[in-house]
Parts: structure tokens; sequence; C-alpha cells
């Protein structure tokens, strides 16, 4: 099971992944949607290519540095599911010129700015907030929706696909409402595309996201593609939520044990906030930082009942650990966490290992 | 103000941090104690070398990679504060081939391993849990630490140092309290040393951590070293602390503004968990994930009174502005934020751009 970990470490079980790849795959192609997965909870050229494998040819990425990172293996069809930033436009420029890119838009300033600057044509889709209140023009407001769609309908280089959203308030959720809610959004989105339509908008697409209510709903009706990405690995919030289940728990990180405190069966892995990241899962009550689980010698076995990470500092993780589990471990030994939330664990640490002691590359933000 | 910043950047006024550590490095020296500055926080070869020109030769680091990264540039005296991580050996030894390492150590198994493994010479510390109850061995259980320190002088290769603590409790304190409870520690420490002397365990020197201890103490008087590490930049924590005033503030992150919520006077930065991290700052009963600074063309003016990170995914921030600011803005402009942990966002970013354009370089945390 551990292909020589010395330090915190990023394990992924390849065949977890891969069936959970190709579950959400066969689960669109059934539903007769588009499939474009997220990529920015793997962010890892690797496990694109396991994607490839399942069929997928389309993909979502959260930045445009990491649209360029899969630009550059051969991605050739990339939407960047964050509202355009046009400062970057010199970047927009590159890949446009080189891939299919698809931008999100909200804003007739923005449209503007991408009508004088773009020099190739880029495919824009108007992010609509359905409920989430993140980002997004509000589904209700057709009037500015109307005005964007024709500020994109006047411009020569952009070519408007349709309507998208996220439904990140599914996160804030129960697992018995998630279906309704990943429903209303394409319901909303639906009710504004009939509005755009009766104006003249004609062939626009519905593109919804979200892991939880791609894995719970057993429809899709009314969206043309999901862009779910955390469902590749799962994690914590995602177990917590009765979203996954543990065996389908793609992705550990696995730390070493450096210090126990028997006096209040705690122990202190190396495995901080810098690998595990400060986000927190709420469970039966407790809010805290990742469970644990044990090890059956060639995989991840199951979540130790009561235990879990109780604080993260820089670098130190504090493991409060069952009298039982604590008695039977010693400076050196390895703990497998599973993450609160696995796109920020992944992020970084930067590269991770497989089961079958593959190094799996990702990239890596820079401002440079 | 603005050295071509297209993407989430952080930003550094060359001329606060020169006098942050020119500050810290006085104190330190009119009170007659060594300064060993904890380096996680800038992890930058770069600013490392003004603490060099301040005078500065042994430095304290987060990590064996860390400590690698520093000995590559020439530090030659470095003490890793973090319980020693038995896996790593091997870079243990070959960091101790070339430079005086220094370990943290709290367990006689750790001793016993480094007795065996070591093959040459390093400085141990005994790591001291002087209230905060993170990790170390608890200053009261004299037995167990004269069992450590016992295990030390019995080894021919571990080079007993003395006493170090973190009183990482201070965070969760106030202003007033601080200066109490750093001087507590030492106090703690000093009585344990005395307890060793007595045991024929001489010459132990004492070794304190802390910024707002070592910020707001006007007396170092019983410690031997500082390493206080998180002054360099400060943060947002700090503030709320009042252990720094907002011109002492050397870090920000600068971040593209990309869309705009007039209904509820709230902006979408280009800057989220994987720029920022998600530690929070508790301030006047709020708590957020950072302040918002305005620019005055060339440097950095004062914070924006009700102006904060309400909340961050993956790539977003949620800021909620003032009517009259939010009124100023326009998608593409840059918000300055005052991060939450300045050595939390440091680790993401990975680099930095001065205020004189100048690119600093980071270490960067890698399982591989």
């Amino acid at each position: 099971m551990n292909p020589k970990i010395i330090k915190p470490t990023l394990f992924l079980n390849t065949q977890i992944i891969k069936n959970n790849i190709q579950r959400m795959s066969n689960k669109a192609a059934s539903q007769k949607v588009g499939f474009r997965p997220h990529f920015k909870t793997h962010q890892s050229i690797a496990i694109g290519e396991w994607f490839r494998e399942a069929g997928t040819s389309q993909i979502t990425v959260s930045s445009l540095g990491m649209a360029e990172y899969f630009a550059n293996n051969n991605w050739k069809d990339i939407t960047v599911a964050f509202p355009a930033n046009i400062l970057e436009i010199e970047l927009i420029n590159q890949l446009a010129s080189k891939i299919k890119l698809g931008l999100l838009v909200e804003s007739e300033n923005v449209i503007f700015f991408l009508t004088q600057h773009c020099v190739f044509p880029v495919n824009v889709w108007l992010k609509i907030d359905a409920g989430y209140h993140r980002t997004g023009l509000d589904w209700q407001d057709i009037t500015r929706i109307s005005n964007c769609a024709s500020a994109i309908r006047a411009s020569s280089n952009l070519n408007l696909m349709g309507l998208l959203t996220h439904g990140g308030n599914s996160y804030h959720t129960s697992k018995e409402e998630i279906p309704a809610l990943f429903a209303e959004g394409i319901s909303r989105l639906s009710h504004v595309r009939e509005t755009l339509e009766r104006q003249g908008f004609t062939n626009l697409l519905i593109s919804v996201g979200d892991t939880p209510g791609s894995s719970l709903s057993n429809s899709f009706s009314g969206a043309d593609e999901v862009r779910p990405g955390n469902f590749v690995y799962y994690d914590a919030q995602q177990l917590a939520l009765e979203v996954c289940t543990f065996d389908q728990i793609g992705a550990l990180v696995a730390c070493p044990l450096v210090a126990l405190h028997p006096q209040r069966n705690e122990a202190v892995i190396y495995g901080g906030a810098i690998h595990l990241s400060k986000d927190t899962v709420t469970h039966q009550g407790k809010t805290h930082f990742g469970f644990i689980c044990s090890s059956d010698g060639n995989g991840w076995a199951k979540i130790i009942p009561d235990a879990y990470i109780k604080s993260l500092s820089q670098e130190h993780g504090v493991v409060v650990l069952p009298d039982e589990i604590f008695q039977s471990l010693t400076e050196g030994d390895l703990l497998y966490i599973v993450p609160s939330h696995s796109c920020l664990s992944a992020n970084l640490l930067g590269s991770g290992k497989t089961t079958e002691a593959q190094i799996i590359d990702m990239y890596r933000y820079t401002s440079d």
C-alpha cells in the first residue's frame, strides 16, 4: 500500500478513480447529455488520460492557466468555468488561436472588452445565478441577461453557446434535497432559455455543474451537458453529505505520524494546512478537518470511527484517535486521511502517487 | 503600484518588510538574545538575503524540505522547528553532512532512532509544551523530559542544545495578555532547565517563538533565542490581535475583480481558497477571510472600513464593499487583500512581486 511515502502525499487509488470516471461518464451517456468533467479537482495530465480512455473529449477548468496546461497536452475543447478575467487577454488570445475555448461572461463591460480585444473566435456562456448567489446573472433578471445576449450577438468574434450555472448551494443542503435543487437549477435555466428563444436567440445549450447534484440525481433531463469535478476523488465533505460511499473515495492524504500524546489520545501528523487546506467538514455535529482511515495492506480498508483531525496549523495536524488505535501507533507510522475537500488538498500537494506507485504530476498555480 | 499584475499575486512592500526585519533584529540584539527568525512565512531566498543583510545567520524552518532549500543557498545553521520526521532520515543525514542542523525531539523512540541512524552530528532540542497543547513534552512531566535528556546524552551523535517551545496559544488571547503569556512560557522552560541542571544537564539554552509574543513583549529576559516568523509580513490575524499596525503589513494579495453584483454590493475576485487559504480572521465579532485596502498609487494606503472577504471557494472570493467603493469599481480593477494568514497565502502563491517589480521566488512543497 505504501509506495515509499515519507512525507505528506496524495495517495490515489487507480481502480476507484477509474470506476468513478466510468460511472459518471456512463450516467451522462445514458441520460444523453454531454459530459464535460471539471478537471480542477485532479489538475493532472495523467488522470486526464484516464478520462480520455473513457471517451471524454470536452473538459472544464477553473482558470486560464489550467486551460493552458491541458491545452498543451492535446485537450482541444476547454471551458474555463470562471468569470472571464480580462486582464489575461493575451492568454485568452493564445488559447483561442489553437483550441475551442469557452469563457463565462456576465456583464456587458466584459463582453465589450472581449469584442474589442479577442483576435480569434471564442465561445461564451452566460453565467446564470440559479440560486447559489456566488456569481452570475440572476436568472430572474431577464433584462440584464437579454442585454448581455444581444451584446454577444452583436460581436463578430463571440459565439453565444448558452446558459451555464453551478449549483454550489447543493453543498449546504441535505442528500434528500439535492436532486430537487439540481432539477430546480435546470428548470430555471430552461425558463431563461425559453424567454431568450422568444427574443430570437436560438440553439442555446444548458450546462450544469456540481458533483452532489450529478451524483444523486437520477435524471439530467433538460440539461445539455454536466460538469461535475469532485466525483473523480470525492472527499470527506461528500461522504458527510452522503453523496458518495467510502468505497468511492479515490484520494487519501498519507501523513507520517511524528508525535504521540497519550495523556489526551492525540497524535500529531506531519500534515497541516499547507497539505490538507483549512477547509472543514461537519459530520454528526462535529466540525473537523478530515476522517482517518485504516489500511489493509493493499488499499484503504475503512474509516476509523471517532477518529478525526481536530486542528491544523501550517505543518501540524492534531489527530484524535480512539484508545485502541492510539495504543497501536508509533512515530514513523503513516496515517491515511480522507481530506475534507480533495480539490484543495490535491492543489496543495502538487503531485500524487497511485496504488501502482505511478507518480501523478499536476498543474500548479503561479503568479509569474 | 502595479507591476503588471494580471492574476492573484503576492505583492510585497520592500521597505515595510525591511523595516520589520530591522526592528525585530534590533529588538533581539538590544535584549541580548539570539535571533533565529522563522523562514516559513516568506520561504524565499531573496527575502532571506534581506535578513542576511540585517545580520541574520541562524534560521528556523518548518520542514526538512525547506531546510534543504535554504541549505542550498548558503544558510549554514538551520533549526527545523517541527517534530523530527524519522521517515526522512536520508535527508536528515544529507543536511547534517553540510550544515549545523537542529531537530526537535520529544520521545525516546525518536531519540533512539536518530541515535541509530544519524551518520553526522545533529543538534537536538527538547520540544516542550509550555501550555499550547499542540505538541511537545509537558513542562511539568519532568520524568519524561529527564528520560529524553538522558537518552540524548547517551547518544554519540546527538547534541542536546536545550529547551524549545512555541507559544501558539498567544493567537487565542488578547493583546494585553500576550506579554504575560510569553513570559510564562520562558518561566516554565526556566523551571525545567533548573531541574535538569540539578540532574547534571548543563549549558541548556531556551528558545521561544511566536510573533505576537516577540512583537508585544518589552522583555525577552530568560530566553536565549527568539524565533518569530510572521512579523516579516504580518497579516489580518495579527492586525485583529493588535500585534501590528497597518503600516507594518508587508504583504498583500492583489486580485483581479471579475464580477460585480450591485444588488448586494458584492464583488467577485479572482482569488480563492487556492490563493488565500481558508484560514479566517475574527475582528469586531465578524469572522471572514481578509481585509481589503485601497491603493494610493505607489504603496498601500489604508484599510477600507466595512470591506472584507465574505466567502472563498476554490478560485472565487466574494468581497463585501461599502456602496461608495463599490460604485467606483469595474471588472479588471485590482483589489488588494490583507490576507487572513500571510504564511498560508504566501505558500499557496508560490512567488511574489515587490513594489520595485522584483520577482520573489519561493520554496514549494512537493511530495516527490
